[in-house]
């Protein structure tokens, strides 16, 4: 299963101009024979908005927005995209994931945890991250900040996913090391995709990483370039769980132990 | 507040010389004026067990152990000493961490999560990890294989810990840079007291290892040699929870949509 990054660096304000740039790297993917794509947060809007009502300017409905219907329409023909996007639902915008496969829309995860002046603008999602399943591979989407908190991937993880797809917007330097550690301890793949650039003082980080279900790094892209990063995988690599003969890092979970990490404190 | 780990090489069968060796880090730490001192799991038995016999025959009580006796001897005069022990309660033998101060047993945390053989000598611990208070600092335990389970370090971040006491026979790579991470993800100190040393063919890896609460490796000793550690640590370092102006990494957490974590699956 051939899966891209698609690291880019939209700009705040200049929606023309990131669709035009996200039509390159999809172009760049078609050609390159990807299947599954993933693109940063926010990827069509930019990111360090200033106001509510500038965010609210950049949002748009999944069932009517122009971006969303260039990624349901590259996504026929077998394909598969997740990006991030500033999504309208009547007077709240949300810092969502869609997913779009075959034509259609196939899902939409509305980010749980938002980071610093989100919370100024989005609301945040009510759910648990979603899975998905797609030529016989189960997905996992996360957005961003969400792997700060261990219990996002690992929900992902009991739910079956054999992959995370996870759109970022990177601006501290820990995601990296702390995706590793999500793919061990769960013994599955993460694909990070980040985007690159300087945004209203905001510097982010690009790098976007593949890792590996024993938590290696499988492909890391360059710090300050849009660029597209591809790799082949098999994600039934995930479905081993055991590291030792002995030990399986989710059937050796002991939930009867941990009812405190469901109680409102 | 002035802590230490006690890096030291057991030997399976050689109690007499375990106790000695232990003797002499007790010795080293008192002189350096260590306050709380870690030391590894099993720290007087050795680890790599053949048989249930042989690891019964090495375990002992709390209440009359010579072990812990020398232990709750050391703790006199206002420190703290935390160890991994082959504990011995009735027929049933556990993988456990005890903690003296002050001359006193405070707790006994018997692992929870067992690794590859020790599932066939130890029963499990079925609590969840413990926390105490000393000298105006929270404390929580747990027993090296629980680094695997970000739910163990996470109800240690939610019960108060600033400090995590981690005694620790490593023999996989990757716990290391797993505690980087549950230290930024809980914002909290972590203490791992490793073993060197071989046993049957297992060998144990040392580079016992401090972490901040923001993800740093303080100190990391030596890989070969039995060694103590010695550092100096503010523990309410650990009380900022805030990575943003806007991000506590524990009042953000979700509970409610955690619900997975704790089903039976």
């Amino acid at each position: 299963m051939r899966i891209g990054l698609g690291q880019i660096e939209p700009q705040i304000g200049e929606m023309d101009k990131n669709l035009r740039n996200i039509r390159s790297i999809l172009d760049q993917a078609r050609e390159n024979d990807v299947e599954i794509l993933v693109l940063p947060e926010l990827a069509n809007s930019g990111y360090a908005f200033d106001s509510k009502s500038e965010a609210f300017e950049s949002a748009e409905r999944v069932d009517d927005g122009e971006f969303s219907h260039m990624l349901k329409d590259w996504s026929k023909n077998g394909r598969l995209i997740v990006s991030g996007l500033c999504e309208r639902d009547d007077e709240r915008i949300y810092n969502s994931a869609v997913v779009f496969a075959e034509g259609s829309h196939i899902l939409t995860y509305r980010k749980v945890h938002l980071f610093n002046k989100e919370k100024l603008w989005f609301a945040p999602g009510t759910t648990e991250p979603p899975t998905f399943e797609h030529n016989d591979a189960c997905f996992g989407v996360m957005v961003c900040w969400d792997w700060a908190f261990p219990e996002m991937a690992r929900i992902l993880a009991l739910k079956g996913a054999q992959v995370i797809l996870h759109p970022s917007n990177l601006v501290l330097p820990y995601c990296f090391d702390a995706m590793k550690i999500r793919s061990l301890e769960n013994h599955l793949f993460t694909a990070t995709c980040n985007r690159t650039g300087t945004e209203r003082n905001l510097q982010f980080s690009g790098k976007s990483q593949f890792t590996s279900p024993k938590g290696e790094v499988l492909l890391s892209l360059g710090e300050g370039e849009p660029e597209l990063g591809v790799l082949n995988i098999n994600p039934s690599d995930a479905d081993e769980k055991k590291l030792t003969p002995r030990n399986d890092v989710l059937a050796d979970r002991k939930p009867e132990i941990y009812s405190r990490l469901t109680r409102s404190s």
